[in-house]
């Protein structure tokens, strides 16, 4: 007579690494399993690659860093306790790769347990596309695999590195990749299968992943453990909401989104399920994930970059109002400056507005009138420019004094600059480069306006954070007498619909007209987004929100020449 | 008895694309298939992805420009001369690719023939590293074919494309691929391989691309044709040089450099032999080589995105002076405009060195002194910097103000502005975002400084074109008294040499102390090329001129914290 073999107690460790800091990210997972350890947790699970922290990029082009993650691993594996296994990612060389023509280095995890690496497995599915650039490095790993913990458990458990989970036929009607490792693990029996996830967060992407990861549990009859990555590196943001799903496709165990989190659940080998945990919301507002993604985001970045405060150019706009109060929730009031730079064209409301804002958020603001500048430009200028028309260089004058000044005082006084223009304006061009441009991170660079307006509205929900007037006035870049966004755009909602409908949808320019655009406008926009190609590809990192952003996952060509049809 | 088969005549026409000018390159395409019709030719090649020039990058992912793409191959096959078969780069939808999980396109060549595609071949081995995506958008082809050309003519000739023939393991040392196209087509016995290349310039890569196919023609006693692209495409150039050996290996005809060409030669099918032909030869100078590519570069983004004239700022230095020289070799001395912009810390010498240069190439200028905005700049900025001492914040806001008037004028008169950082200055920090750093296309942003200085000695060779004390006076920013760049910097020699370590060869700070340099200065160097990542994050496209350039081939993190040891 044998006794049932006890309940697994398994830990996910939702942390937030930074890119290459090796020691750092061990010191996290090293933390976290202690605790663990502690709490009687078997099994924990971090996340995709990281020990390096993901996306690593072409760091891993260089042979010392590959030798670092490996020695950093040894290191790990003999400082965690003895009792419990841990799955850590990493990056393993491909002993083969110059016989075999392959790429030199796989995407893996390691289990750590009793001081070593008892095994290693290597990511199948390597997504290249949108940001994701893995074929670039990785080779795939030709099988998926299972362990078993030590004792007298039989429990087989799978591990998969995040794609390799995004090939469900059923699920989005059409295979991804040639190969499933779900259901190859689902061939051998295994009992469980766990999940290192490095996954960007985008709008309404924790609902998608769930649908799959639930259909993929149920279709399969295998509990699925998704362990993500949380925090901002560079232009991606990755939202945490770690998740697990019993062999029916239900929830049973949910983190928190946009939050470092430690959560255990139990596997029962009896009855061979995942039981009931702690389930956290999900976040349903698309405003609020918008805010929170964008907090989380800039806070990382920021200070990943060694900076602790930040300075905002304040026009008295919404978007550089949202962008302070982003600032202002990820930094601290007491760490933001405002400066406002008004010129003769400005209108009074953008000084009071502004003036409002400061208060409200309780940030420090300076007051630099730019006109001494203009007209020292003006003389200088004089020479060549007299006799010809005001245009659009002069207004550019404007917003690249504006440039200058925040430049210097972030220079002096060690502030990270904060650009503010938002996803609609970066599109179209309605921005200057070097001017309203200048920064080092583009907080809303992928939030279109209409979704600006949004935040703002939802900021205001209990009570005046963002000044009424601000949300209220028509949008003006207030450059020239009496101007608006709308002297040279279409209404936002418009604009964004069709800008949607481009850049995400890759429709047509028939396609979106035969949608009830206005088709002059739509073929305006197009070349207006085909010509401002130069400048986005002068701007400064901003964080992805959207499906498709303009960063690493849009690689268009500047000198090129194509009309949509 | 049968008569001798007689012999093939084949063109390659090597020419310039704009990517995504469907119509205007099928129409430079047909220009030529007219004039070679006419002098003969039985069978002519294009390079890859002619119809829609390389790289189209992310215009891949517009259904409509697939359609386009398909649309343009067919009018281009009804209009070509029936005498002739021509391939014709192009880019073919993958029908199966959501049955299997396969990317849903091909990097295929259509064979035209009688009005008609006749035939495709696909692309086999996917770059995908250095400035290569192409994974992200293609499927490989899974078989190396052939075909033969109408009439009695038994000769089978086997088609590829770039990269299908990097993976000669004799060659390289190593496997680089899985597959072996062109020992797949020896088996099937073709007499004769063309490829249909899209291979960008690096440094000293003709040499290596001719020792690579040389070896291979030889090993599978096979004569190889290799047509390659000509001309400018962002950040890439592409050098033409255009190729064929015989089944020694040894040349037997070559295209010009950095130009278009239409050449012909023969293959004898008794002999199974390609016959010599016209031999350009090689440009053997490395410094002619740069020179060439950075006015073909330069010319190609500039035309391509429809400027006729370039904007420089002369600062008296050799980077600004070199660009001046290649911006008019390559727009015309009449197209460009040169602004001095001095200040109050600007040596004598600045403005006479300059003036020296602007009479030397015959270009037009205009002196425009930035002392007034300076002081409207202090006085703007005294509220905040009234007890700070003089630093890089007063020194940016200098580099500013020249960048600042060089947009106008820019944005005023219709110029494309052109910036003059070169490699080491990049690679370091050492220049001002938004400053000098501003502009339309970064000529000089691959050259390493030492570089610089050779090329404009080369320049000098039969006249003074760039004035002595330009390159005999030590580099300075000018933006403080006295300043020269080795008070900031390791001497430049040095620091090329820690830079291509770092750069190119991937090499550790101990590999590079045990080289023989300062240790001291490597971490230096180390360290300040990981913290201007972010300067070059926003830097306009420069053109790549070694095997590694800070474009997009340089992929790294800027919010991350990795230090090689």
């Amino acid at each position: 007579m044998t006794t049932a073999p006890s309940k697994i107690t398994i830990g996910i460790a939702q942390l937030n690494y930074t890119v290459g800091d090796l020691s750092g990210n061990a010191e996290k997972i090293l933390a976290v399993a202690q605790k663990a350890a502690d709490s009687g947790v078997d099994l924990l699970l971090t996340s995709e690659l990281s020990l390096c922290g993901y996306p690593p990029r072409d760091l891993l082009l260089n042979p010392g860093f590959i030798i670092a993650i490996e020695v950093e691993l040894q290191k790990l594996a003999a400082k965690l306790p003895r009792a419990i296994a841990v799955l850590v990612g990493f990056v393993a060389a491909n002993p083969h790769a110059d016989d075999k023509g392959h790429k030199p280095l796989f995407n893996s995890v390691a289990l750590l347990q009793q001081g070593k690496v008892q095994q290693t497995f290597h990511k199948r599915l390597l997504p290249t596309y949108d940001v994701f650039d893995e074929q670039r490095y990785f080779e795939p790993g030709n099988q998926s695999d299972y362990f078993q913990l030590p004792g007298d458990n039989p429990l087989k458990i799978g591990v998969t590195v995040c794609e390799d989970l995004w090939n469900d036929e059923q699920f989005w009607g059409k295979r991804n990749y040639t190969l499933n490792p779900l259901a190859d693990l689902a061939l051998v029996n295994v009992d469980l299968v766990v999940n290192l996830s490095a996954s960007p967060y985008s709008l309404g992407k924790q609902k998608m992943r769930e649908a799959m990861l639930s259909h993929s549990a149920s279709r399969y009859h295998l509990p699925i453990i998704y362990a993500n990555q949380v925090g901002g590196n560079d232009d991606l943001l990755f939202d945490g909401s770690s998740v697990a799903f019993n062999r029916e496709g239900k929830t049973v165990c949910r983190a928190k989104s946009f939050h470092t989190d430690f959560i255990t659940l139990e596997f029962d080998p009896e009855k061979k399920e995942l039981l009931p945990a702690k389930i956290t919301p999900i976040i349903t507002s698309e405003t609020e994930q918008i805010w929170l993604a964008l907090v989380l985001g800039l806070q990382d970045y920021a200070h990943k970059c060694g900076f602790q405060k930040g300075l905002i150019g304040l026009s008295g706009g919404i978007d550089s109002a949202l962008v302070a109060a982003v600032a202002t929730e990820a930094l601290g009031a007491e760490n933001i400056m405002g400066i406002l730079m008004p010129s003769p064209y400005s209108s009074d409301h953008s000084v009071t507005d502004a003036e409002a804002l400061v208060k409200n958020l309780g940030i420090k603001s300076e007051k630099l009138p730019i006109e001494p500048a203009m007209k020292a430009y003006d003389a200088i200028l004089e020479p060549l420019f007299a006799g010809t028309e005001f245009g659009i260089a002069e207004e550019n004058i404007q917003a690249r004094i504006r440039g200058n000044l925040l430049m210097a005082i972030a220079n002096k006084f060690g502030y990270l600059l904060l650009s503010t223009g938002n996803k609609s304006e970066m599109a179209v061009g309605y921005c200057t480069l070097y001017g309203d441009m200048s920064g080092g991170f583009s907080v809303i660079a992928d939030v279109p306006k209409t979704k600006v307006f949004a935040i703002c509205q939802w900021l205001n929900r209990n009570q005046e954070l963002i000044p009424a007037n601000i949300i209220a006035k028509p949008p003006s870049a207030e450059l020239k007498p009496n101007q608006t966004d709308q002297d040279s755009l279409p209404p936002y909602d418009i604009l964004d619909d069709i800008l949607h409908r481009i850049i995400v949808e890759n429709q047509s320019i028939s396609q979106i007209s035969e949608a009830g655009h206005d088709l002059e406008t739509v073929q305006k926009v197009m070349k207006m987004l085909s010509r401002a190609e130069f400048k986005r590809r002068q701007s400064p990192p901003g964080l992805k929100i959207t499906e498709r952003a303009f960063g690493t996952g849009w690689r268009m060509p500047i000198a090129s020449n194509w009309t949509r049809s």
